[in-house]
């Protein structure tokens, strides 16, 4: 019996940064993302089933790997739920392509893989543990019993930000006050006017792994805290933006709490920095075009690394790329859309933005859908 | 009459980062420095005085320019104290060289210039109004009346953190709560044991000034008012760590206040950044060498720029140097003393210190006077 599903990545635009709970993967505050639609970025996981597989075992990427242990810790819980509601009362329709589930009892195989470099500082966790609990939902029909958010919670388990991409458009992962209410939840399902442009800057592996970061942070940082005390506002200020779609109130939190989560990394003794010189020309380079345009129409937000991933109202993205196409060395642009006949909106830029040479693969996206069956093709 | 002055640079270990009040300097929060010694950095200023000029004029780096409105206000307020003055009792001994004072109602020529490049991101605004502070006290015997810390409230006024230089060794800014109390003071004329080396990694002008960017980090950063409110504990801490040469607690405070204040700039809206990669690298390798040495050795600071201070315990000091020849393109040492039979403490750093070709600057220099008279040679 097998299993294959396609997972997306979320980009956080209100950070998660800081564990309450190590162990249970329990943030310091909830945090908002956007769900990155598949074309280009994705992972496609394979999980099969049978009384012949002798062990549980991972290939990631092409590579066997050993299973980390919060894999493991994901699959038991998975696997202990399922034999528990063997016996219960079916509360949903399943999704499930398998007539009947799969017996929990018996070993499993995972293939899995990205369609993007691991290390490229997008969270290949988040898309990869969403897709595992996805597969093992439909494997064991637990979603028969427990609803997405209940899902959740295992896939936060896996890996904290990785809950939110079990949801497609915009997604809170609430903060909650135990595992079961750490949990995501969809703000809304779309944003039709909304284009993304993840930009990579550079593969380079990160110097400071996100979980011994945000630790250290927690320690050392004496502005940290007052970062928490804001978030339940600053939380509720931006699901009022998404849910009235208010691109300029949106638009400028992302940046301020892109800022401000880089700020407290900073704070951090020995202080963490993730953006470089190349993060910053792209941050100039956006201030600057907001104020040519005459409105915030692009926003940026920087993960633990320094790609810049790009949200704008669609009507600039043309834009966008042209003048990105002049100003740095567009190495790759994978698009979703034919942006040849863009009209000019803003038709230079400052000074202060000069031309530069930084390689950049440009990847577009839209706000997308969450998991989904797939053909097992190429993993 | 002719008075000449030398006056020093003065590099912030608590730094001074947002007015309270525009218009009189007043700063959020007090600071702390340390007085570097003069041998390569500071600035010279001669002050002449006499019925014959016709008018106020400035000359800097050896060019006419018109006298700022900062400056113009500190000279009228001193020459309104020095008439006031004329009837007065005298109250100490001046320094002055000059038998009696200049008459207060000619004008004056101005000449100053500094040793180094004006926008290399040192404060030159700090040696340079203190200079012309202490030339116009000395000019109007105005020291036979005023205190050191009394003449500080010109310095501010002109440019804040200025006032800093008009003290030898250690010296606090005091918050103060007005325009009288916002005064500096010495917290201890020397320190022996202390090294500094002032690398100088880019003399690119800064984008964004520190006047303007202050007032940025004031109006838009969340974190900013909770950097303040710790302020009054962590001047106290330093205070004692100096009184008590107290080398790694200094040194801990001083890097952790200059990653906080980068950390508000970049907090700000739009961020400023003033750290780049080269900043990064020498962070780095600061907290590795301390790491190898066992002990915290050395300590870096980063003014509204990307060239780090480094603080030193002295017998590192010849260590440090030979790794930074061994590691960038020293492209200058100007030192103050012989570093050729130092004996060799780390051996060599791990891997994440990478050798690199950026050029850097180093300048030599202990913790040392406040200014004093000098000749008039090469203004």
């Amino acid at each position: 019996m097998k299993i294959t599903c396609q997972s997306p990545v979320n980009i956080a635009v209100i950070k998660y940064w800081g564990k309450e709970n190590v162990e249970l993967n329990l943030p310091t505050n909830g945090s908002i993302s956007v769900t990155l639609s598949m074309e280009h970025i994705k992972t496609i996981t394979c999980v099969e089933s049978n009384e012949q597989i002798k062990q549980d075992s991972l290939v990631l990427n092409g590579e066997l790997v050993e299973i980390p242990g919060r894999m493991k810790l994901v699959i038991d819980k998975m696997r202990n739920i399922a034999i528990r509601c063997g016996n219960r009362q079916i509360k949903y329709k399943s999704e499930s392509p398998l007539e009947s589930p799969a017996d929990p009892r018996h070993f499993i195989t995972i293939k899995s893989r990205n369609t993007f470099p691991t290390a490229a500082g997008l969270a290949s966790s988040a898309s990869g543990y969403s897709c595992l609990v996805y597969c093992l939902s439909l494997l064991y029909h637990l979603d028969a019993y427990l609803t997405r958010t209940e899902l959740s919670e295992f896939a936060r388990l896996g890996s904290g930000s990785s809950c939110r991409s079990l949801f497609p458009g915009l997604v809170e992962w609430h903060l909650g006050d135990s595992s079961s209410t750490s949990v995501a939840d969809s703000i809304c399902d779309s944003w039709e006017d909304l284009d993304i442009l993840v930009c990579i800057v550079k593969s380079e592996k990160k110097k400071v792994g996100s979980t011994v970061g945000m630790q250290q942070t927690v320690k050392s940082s004496a502005l940290f805290k007052h970062r928490v005390e804001g978030m339940p506002a600053k939380l509720e200020t931006m699901k009022r933006a998404i849910i009235a779609k208010d691109f300029e109130t949106f638009a400028n939190l992302t940046m301020a709490d892109s800022n401000q989560f880089h700020a407290v990394c900073l704070d951090t003794f020995p202080p963490i920095i993730y953006l470089n010189e190349d993060s910053r020309w792209f941050i100039e380079f956006v201030h600057e075009y907001n104020r040519m345009a005459g409105e915030t129409a692009v926003a940026y937000t920087f993960d633990a690394g320094p790609n810049p991933v790009l949200y704008m109202r669609s009507k600039y993205t043309g834009d966008v790329v042209r003048l990105l196409k002049q100003l740095v060395d567009v190495t790759k642009f994978k698009s979703i859309r034919d942006f040849n006949e863009c009209v000019t909106i803003v038709n230079e830029l400052g000074e202060n933005i000069p031309k530069t040479n930084i390689p950049v693969e440009i990847i577009h996206a839209k706000c997308g859908a969450g998991p989904s069956l797939c053909k097992e093709e190429g993993i």
